[in-house]
């Protein structure tokens, strides 16, 4: 008798599930535009490298068409946000902008490849004994692997145009302008986010001033801007007003900018709105 | 001797390529949050329905974890972006929201589904009669398949909290309205991206006016925006203005609500602005 309650009642219990999912007919996984992972040992750096890549979708009306390549720093944080964007934006019903490549570098050792110099000084200029300052410094030899290693590949494995442009946030802001200054042959536009002028007391701002001459020519864009971090009083935002004022005073020929200011970003939502308008400054007609 | 060149020509050709990929190590597939899609066969629309689903990583502190859920409109427009910030913006080093469930609901016969009355009137009032217009008013049908079939598939299938979100843009911005004013009881947020409120003369503005009795509580948040289309004195931005004004008279009771002008952004870049500030609208402190 107990045996057959308790049957029933799984029966009963067996029953209201399948009724409770009839309508739900079958599940899948989403697909998303497929995106690689390409892994390179690269003997600059001496390590293994992931590199993201997101490739537009084929057109079947153009098979040869070859595409820009946007290359961006702290890949771990932003590939997913910046493919996206350019999906979305070089879609026929927006087009706002054409399709691009879009080349992710995740970090290994994110403040050796990320700073210009090898500089102990927080953010304040007093020193600072962690470990991670220490290893500073090696944007040299990581744009080295960007341009014989990373960029070789890239172009031989997929179908790129000339032009290439280097973004990055706030390490990767002052990257992205370091290379500007001192491999200028590598990118035709840059986007600095938020860039962290103040590393080594302002070494990057001083370069600027150094590097670029009055009236010379840069045929280049540059996109730079940071939001609310600490205030319009702050370190942060005085920088960039500094070094937006060095840019404008040199009035290099060729070279087209934009300084954006976003009051009501925070460091770490900037990129969302910056790379945005970044794309779309970069690709104006 | 002729072959020998030849060979000796395509062992040459043959190391160059080995060589040129010799630091390419291999390629994975990108790995993004996996999002589902689930096939509903819907008899109150006697057709079958995907819908997108984009849950968060799952959190190993916190097995039994429930999240509020967003409806997403237009979901093969905005799926992809929405689960974007959704992933980025309830990071714990960004941490401007909290996690939650995208619902993305692609359309079968998108006007029939999101326009509140049965119209042949285009945008500036005159008859149309192309036959999109004629299968328009399915709206009531629309939101009895969300909460008789969709809900409760979502609500038994995945780790839902209450709290549900409606978010549409353009024709799905009016729906979102439309439904916060005839079935009040379904979500508790709404999100209304340029909605298109010359819809049947303004039917929907007329509605509001209608059902919204003054000084009475409704316990949402609403957040509408609209951007340019077609400037400042074009019948877009004035409905959205009049809107405005129709909800701040009517001083509701517990409904908080934003309005936001996005004069730099068109009709089809509004929503990459409008629902990164939705959010956090809906989801501030």
């Amino acid at each position: 008798m107990k045996l057959v309650r308790y049957t029933l009642l799984w029966v009963k219990v067996l029953l209201l599930l399948v009724a409770s999912k009839a309508q739900s007919q079958g599940i899948e996984t989403y697909k998303y535009t497929p995106s690689e992972v390409v892994t390179i040992h690269s003997k600059v750096l001496n390590e293994d490298r992931k590199v993201y890549i997101h490739c537009p979708k084929s057109d079947s009306s153009d098979v040869n068409k070859r595409f820009p390549v946007l290359y961006l720093l702290d890949g771990e944080n932003h590939f997913e946000l910046l493919s996206q964007y350019v999906d979305y934006l070089s879609r026929p019903d927006v087009s706002v902008m054409p399709k691009i490549i879009v080349v992710g570098i995740p970090n290994t050792k994110r403040v050796r490849d990320l700073t210009p110099t090898q500089s102990i000084l927080d953010y304040e200029g007093k020193p600072d004994t962690s470990a991670w300052y220490k290893s500073s410094g090696g944007n040299g030899l990581f744009f080295e692997f960007i341009k014989t290693e990373l960029m070789p590949i890239i172009d031989s494995n997929y179908k790129t145009k000339q032009y290439k442009i280097f973004a990055g946030h706030s390490f990767g802001g002052i990257s992205s302008i370091n290379c500007m200054l001192t491999h200028p042959d590598m990118f035709d536009a840059y986007i600095a986010v938020s860039p962290s002028f103040w590393w080594d007391n302002e070494y990057l701002l001083k370069l600027t001033e150094k590097k670029l001459k009055s009236g010379s020519t840069l045929n280049k864009k540059l996109f730079y801007c940071n939001g609310n971090e600490g205030g319009s009083n702050s370190f942060f935002h005085k920088a960039l007003l500094k070094f937006d004022s060095i840019i404008a005073g040199k009035k290099i020929v060729g070279l087209e900018y934009k300084y954006n200011y976003y009051p009501y970003e925070m460091h770490m939502t900037v990129p969302i709105v910056a790379y945005l308008d970044a794309l779309r400054f970069i690709f104006k007609e």
